[in-house]
């Protein structure tokens, strides 16, 4: 699934983000608004996570044509003590929300060494990590989690799809070493990997999802006929689950029956839940020691000898990194079939198309 | 793994309790503190986490006994803020430590909402998720992570065994139902179950263990030759770098390279971190209406359709709370290769056999 679509065309980083803006700004999104939302966006898609990037624009735009999104939020804080809040996005795009509540936890974590901020009226956000990422500018670690936007996993046993992907991201600075981010969905695959490999035409391998029967499904076009697994079986159910009940639950949010599929229903409110903790580093070490350490870690890891099918051993966020690095230098690759769906898009918008 | 062994005999948790208590007593730790540790002890066996309780018990004498533990510990606050603290375990026994990091998480917790307390020079603790349960009793939630005593775990695509199995505990109360108690390790199998297996003379399962060339290993006797497999490929191997950075760089406690493998090595410190996160629920919600919705999520999951192979479905801690209830009413049953080494360790340390 990391190998770039045959049929792509690579968009500067700039050009997405200025089609996402035009975009959103043309369905009545205030222009500051909209440049953060397609900031974001892109920052996803330049670390190569295309599941959640541009690739969800028409689907944001349709909501918000659809009144599924209110596009003049009053994001607000609803409940707060010194460190914890729970920011009410008042239905605005996700990522207006879930930035505030970052905003909020570095604020607070700077005050008190440790801020646990939740959501709930928020919407899909985009890919977990660069949520967890912003606290690194404050010499801060960063954990993300988010109730998913759509049920695709039962209770493990069940057949029932009463939990979604539930991601958690984390990201831990090093001092010359890129930072560890993990980003991964409770799932073995997310629907957003799904999405794309149905976008590109591809097979999925078996232990991504099962049917309603319990045998393999591996054509992602087929998707809807059954339900993602989750890693190590019941373990994967169970941080979907207490995920779910953090993200969701504790805040107000959607969480299991409650939760609606953003795929199909483009009107109902989707009361998205998320929260981020964000930890002060100079709390526990003194920052620049800590870092160096995490280096060591990361450098440990790195050097250790790899299994003779092996090429290299890497960290959680390396991939994503180097990604970065290529695609602000070439571009992002953007499927044919995206492109034409973004082509659509922009006439039917009148606004400028992509390329 | 969660039938009982044929050859065991049950034993009264205040039974196993007491003889704890007095083979820490008989190596030097205080009455009070050898009754806390015993009591956690105990409580870990009567969850059902065999590998976790009286079955270290042997192991922890003889680290006392080799000097690898201080039986005088000053247990102090290192660093802290008003929502942080770095807790100095002075190379206790883990369960003191631990238990310390959870009373100062409570307390902070209390007065900001949230806290993260963190330890460092702790050793061992025994079963995570007895940790996470503590804030329960104050109508909070806990979050407890742990670097592991010992590595079992290459990095991803490595053969090194760099890491721990590194486990996670999440503790979320309901109102009427049982709490949702998460105890998970990062691997599909912690080296526990893989000790219980070898002493219960079982097969692994294929999927738990693999030897250096890659291949499966089942003979849990052989497992010095292997190493444990992460949850879900590289995304188990990213939970247990994240939770290894957190739980032990951060807090200036081993990590990677440095921790020792303490079923080995009896007298090196091991420097054990650990961290506790505690969240006070009514910095969030009403108390008692958050209860009633998880209440309202375990219904929803317990009456979902199961598979058809499958009777039925469970939430995380369930299966540990029905064994607690049977074995405070039939006793804890001891395999009776356990039985003989407890037998051994009551006339080396001349104190009262178990039976």
């Amino acid at each position: 699934m990391t190998s770039e679509p045959l049929e792509s065309q690579p968009i500067p980083a700039g050009r997405l983000e200025g089609f996402a803006a035009e975009a959103f700004q043309a369905v009545g999104v205030p222009l500051g608004d909209a440049k953060t939302i397609a900031q974001l966006m892109t920052r996803i898609d330049l670390r190569g996570l295309d599941g959640h990037g541009i690739f969800r624009l028409p689907q944001y735009i349709q909501r918000i044509k659809a009144g599924g999104i209110n596009v003049n939020p009053n994001i607000r804080i609803a409940r707060e003590t010194s460190s914890t809040a729970l920011i009410d996005g008042d239905n605005s795009v996700g990522h207006l929300a879930v930035g505030e509540a970052v905003r909020v936890a570095m604020e607070k974590a700077e005050k008190c060494g440790v801020a646990w901020v939740g959501t709930n009226n928020s919407n899909h956000a985009g890919a977990a990590s660069i949520y967890a990422m912003m606290p690194l500018e404050r010499d801060m670690i960063g954990l993300y989690v988010a109730v998913g936007s759509a049920n695709h996993l039962p209770p493990w046993g069940g057949i029932e799809m009463l939990l979604s992907t539930n991601p958690i991201a984390c990201a831990i600075p090093g001092l010359e070493e890129s930072p560890i981010v993990l980003d991964m969905a409770t799932t073995v695959a997310s629907y957003g990997k799904v999405k794309m490999a149905a976008e590109r035409d591809e097979t999925m391998p078996e232990g991504w999802m099962i049917d309603v029967k319990g045998n393999p499904l591996t054509d992602p076009k087929r998707a809807e006929e059954g339900f993602l697994l989750p890693i190590g079986g019941y373990k994967g159910y169970g941080l979907a689950l207490i995920f779910g009940l953090l993200a969701g639950t504790l805040n107000g949010a959607a969480m299991g029956r409650d939760v609606i599929d953003f795929n199909k229903d483009q009107g109902t409110l989707t009361n998205t839940g998320q929260f981020i903790i964000a930890l002060d580093i100079k709390a526990f070490a003194d920052v620049e020691m800590f870092k160096r350490n995490v280096d060591g870690v990361i450098r440990t890891m790195k050097e250790s000898p790899p299994l003779p099918a092996v090429e290299k051993i890497m960290v959680p966020g390396e991939q994503s990194d180097e990604k970065r690095k290529q695609r602000n230098r070439d571009g992002v690759p953007i499927p044919k079939s995206l492109l034409a769906r973004l082509d659509t898009l922009a006439a039917e918008l009148k606004i400028r198309t992509l390329v």
